[in-house]
């Protein structure tokens, strides 16, 4: 544990309580799979979903009612090498569009039926006159990366703790499954630094073009993150410090709701290349946590598929997203709940008199 | 028109009436996707898929409150040859379960909010006996296509025009957007036929193993396919010849289903491999048919990525299913609805106060 870097009770009993897959859950899901009035199988993906659910949740078949995305937003001191082409302000801004239910995710989950819950993990602006977010605010933004560590240590175990802590006060609301999601102004910057450490590839296959960057732009962003990782030397044995060299609040505070997720036996659904990175940090820290996780969909950034081969991991859909906000977490829920009610309403051949002759 | 098999009025005067996109909508449609907020195109797909429908529709933000998914059952008389494992009495039992709401397509319609209808095209059983069957009844199956034609000239045209006129009839209640699906033991064998006449590939290329063939019982499946080839004699430039020949009920009730929508301007989510044979003909007998068209999922049946890519259709999902029944279709549908409330529900830049600066 020395390895990972710096630690606290709460993150390591967390990590301890992350046990395997309920195998008995999974055969009951299986058997019954199989019972279903459809040749085995042929709800291919579907199915395999329903089977990992039961056996998150220990139970079969699993339950999809409560249903939520946590998107975290946090802001990143690295914005001042201009590594991207939106100012600062629209972190905040798009905070204020979350509360007011007119941003992408809003859309999305108010179609699924789940809540969004809004977290300031570290925006780079006083939001306390906005009624309906979580304020678990770390700092003003992170320091830049380039000129040293985004956040101190104990901001990192501080913003990890308020993921654990706000996942398992959701849980306590009733929470079947949940989403991930960011929202940060220079995060895909962060995330192509993590990857970049996490995964051992090289700076420019895992950066892209966040929000629409020319060529020129994305040469300066790879450049910014290759001084980033020079200034700060982060090691993939010690993810925490990973976390805290070149991370972000809202990637730590992500990291924080997927080992929490998974210590509930919560089923986390990440979402695309920034909940990746959290989930890089959160499977070293944990390795029987990927178990836990459902990628839901395959992004646009070039990092995220290297990033999800790393973690063989196959997501769920190809759209070639690239918003964030847990906008393709949400649609990850919404094909998993169909695996459970699949699971939990298709008659089988006994109770429909459907001939098993051909199985 | 001539070279297209035998025709009728009906289907020829919903050829007619199937038009152009609405090119002034879709700017509509592109326009206001650029005021959200968001960067431009970062919802990938579903952007596309948005002013695709608007374009279809003729009005931006196009409509997905009214939906639903139309089931046909028919037999196929190719089943003589032995070229699947499960006994033609499915076809009716599972017409039986779709009416109880035990099936896939039950479940997923009932997740998305969609009615489901189910068509007795031509199952081999008289089903008079159940309520809530629409029966449009051609005949007590096809015949065996590796004898002779699969059905008559007529037979054909008279199921074109039962989709066409079921379709109309359910526009009349309101439908924004209709899914396809099919239930009939035997038909990937029929598909996988009018797929290798309308792409021009090997019959080996284009056919799988339904619902659990061994590698014996594939070759068989091939050999009874060259068989039925070479005995009718099917060419791609005849579609309504191809569908006499070797096609099947519920395939031609599909055909009128996808006419009758492009000409009311309802959107058409194609499922798997069947109704990707029957967009075959469809797309033959109307070229322009095909922008009518979405593409729900690539099926774990070879034939369906060949077909999808002769007609240049890119599928929204990929999950390895195979079950037919229109459940692709469903979860095609809800993505289209995902689609729809981004572009209606979502802020602009003004309205959100959020910087536009970065676009």
């Amino acid at each position: 544990m020395a390895l990972t870097g710096l630690m606290s009770e709460l993150i390591a009993s967390t990590i301890e309580k992350i046990g395997p897959l309920d195998q008995l859950a999974m055969r009951e899901a299986r058997a019954r799979q199989n019972r279903l009035t459809k040749p085995p199988g042929s709800l291919g993906r579907l199915e395999e979903l329903s089977v990992q659910l039961a056996g998150i949740q220990g139970k079969s078949p699993p339950r999809s009612k409560d249903k939520a995305v946590i998107v975290m937003a946090g802001d990143h001191g690295v914005v001042a090498e201009k590594i991207g082409n939106w100012p600062q302000a629209v972190t905040t801004q798009m905070v204020a569009n979350f509360l007011r239910g007119g941003a992408g995710i809003n859309v999305i989950a108010r179609q699924i039926g789940a809540r969004v819950i809004v977290v300031d993990m570290g925006v780079a602006a006083n939001l306390g006159q906005y009624a309906g977010l979580i304020s678990r605010k770390v700092g003003y933004g992170t320091g830049n990366m380039a000129e040293g560590p985004a956040m101190t240590s104990l901001q990192a175990v501080e913003a990890v703790e308020a993921g654990i802590e706000l996942v398992t006060r959701e849980a306590g609301k009733g929470l079947d499954i949940v989403g991930t999601g960011d929202m940060g102004i220079g995060n895909t910057t962060a995330s192509s630094a993590i990857c970049a450490v996490m995964t051992g590839r090289l700076v420019a296959e895992v950066t892209g073009r966040g929000t629409g960057l020319t060529d020129e732009q994305l040469q300066h962003k790879i450049a910014v993150i290759e001084r980033a990782l020079a200034v700060n030397q982060p090691e993939a044995v010690q993810p925490m410090a990973v976390l805290s060299k070149v991370g972000g609040f809202e990637i730590a505070g992500l990291v924080g709701v997927m080992l929490g997720g998974a210590a509930r036996r919560i089923p986390v659904v990440i979402d695309g290349f920034i909940s990746g990175a959290a989930a890089l940090i959160a499977t070293a820290l944990s390795p029987g946590l990927k178990d836990y996780l459902i990628a839901a969909h395959l992004s646009a950034e070039p990092g995220h598929r290297i990033l999800l081969e790393h973690l063989q991991m196959e997501p769920l859909l190809s759209l070639n997203m690239r918003l964030g906000e847990g906008t393709g977490a949400a649609l990850g829920i919404y094909l998993a709940e169909t695996a459970t009610r699949i699971l939990a309403e298709m008659a089988t051949f006994d109770e429909a008199g459907v001939s098993e002759e051909g199985r």
